[in-house]
């Protein structure tokens, strides 16, 4: 019985997230166990990277799905793409070590927030873009990335309620730069991410931006180890898994 | 009473084209128009630069609109912001010379066609660009775009129907290049264009990406000055208005 290794793109806006849901909510976990089950002709479940929120996009979420099969990986790919909705894709396959888990076997994933400063919305970029039509300072809102990158207890950044014990993580890259036409890109690299603290480190990266904060505001947000002490968590349309090594 | 110029963005995805339908069909023309009519409380008729096609998507279409009022253009691009759905946006607004038509007014206009030369769908692009999983030849095609520039008799390029009768168009423009990610970007900019003469310059182009035809196959086609002898037309949505000059 062969592990599949896929890559995934899917464009999130459509669906309650990876998880799968209860009947009647679309899942991405939920598009690929169907089409994998009716490739497979018996029950198919499959492992990700990581969860994604209701209306993250992946480029490059990673998939494990193992069942009894002779297709290839390259025929299962091609196969699944005729019967994913044009929301999902696959982009690569090839095969894994049995029993491997993308969970565990993540090294680092790197995800991308997409930030339109204009004044006015841009239809274009209504899928993938949080619109901000104040100034936003980037020169703070660097100095405030480098206080965040690198190894430290990010608790504050967790989602409310979370219950993981050990909320230490690596940032390996927390970059905020401004591109043409008032495209703002923030990219977050680490070795492991807390639920919602791409989308929470975005939140206050922009109080600093927007002025509210100062940027040494930072580290005292970083020392309370405590949710309320940071920004507010940053709407998840703007927000891409970009890719998973493993 | 003010000429407002309007410079407008839309998806064009949802939409039936540009130009006004009948009652039930979506078009860009009508939501703008019921939003100044709302606006003005009165009826109020728009003019745009070119009418896009249904599925084809604007960066920069330039819009006069004359109607009574107090309101400033900022004022104006707001409350239309306000009113428009999702999929269309007013990115600028002006006070143009009374009587301003932006179709008459325009000396340039620069269209964007994207291509995702990729093996598998790509859903994050499946609503801007056309998926071609074959090899193109960027080199051939780009050897094709150089015959295609300059002043011409672009019969060929014109949709079958179309009664204009001076053919003769000068393409400043028409760029073939190759991006990172299998992402590839053709660029048309002209003094004007013929009715669907962008997509079948595009298809005419991919015809010798795909190495069905070589080369040398576009000066037949141009001194042909007949539709059949060119390439199909390509999809409409990895077509993008993007700026018109006027």
């Amino acid at each position: 019985m062969p592990t599949f290794r896929l890559t995934v793109e899917y464009d999130g806006t459509d669906f309650e997230g990876w998880q799968r849901q209860p009947e009647g909510h679309r899942s991405v976990q939920a598009e690929l166990e169907g089409a994998l089950t009716a490739i497979a002709g018996a029950p198919v479940t499959v492992k990700a990277a990581g969860r994604t929120d209701a209306g993250v996009h992946a480029e490059g979420q990673l998939v494990a799905a193992a069942f009894a099969t002779d297709l290839t990986p390259e025929t299962l790919g091609r196969a699944l793409n005729a019967k994913l909705p044009a929301d999902v894709a696959v982009s690569g396959a090839a095969i894994a070590p049995p029993g491997w888990n993308p969970r565990f076997a993540a090294t680092g994933k790197l995800y991308r927030y997409q930030i339109w400063n204009g004044v006015s919305r841009s239809p274009l970029r209504a899928r993938r873009w949080l619109q901000i039509p104040q100034h936003l300072d980037l020169a703070a809102m660097q100095v405030c990335s480098e206080s965040l990158r690198g190894t430290h207890d990010f608790a504050s950044f967790q989602a409310a309620g979370s219950s993981v014990s050990d909320t230490v993580r690596s940032l390996a890259r927390l970059d905020v730069a401004g591109q043409a036409g008032n495209a703002v890109l923030i990219e977050a690299e680490g070795n492991g991410f807390l639920r919602h603290m791409v989308r929470n480190l975005v939140g206050t990266l922009l109080e600093v931006g927007l002025g509210r904060k100062s940027p040494v505001w930072t580290t005292e947000v970083l020392s309370a180890r405590c949710r309320s002490a940071a920004g507010p968590t940053a709407p998840a349309l703007g927000l891409t898994l970009v890719r998973v090594d493993a």
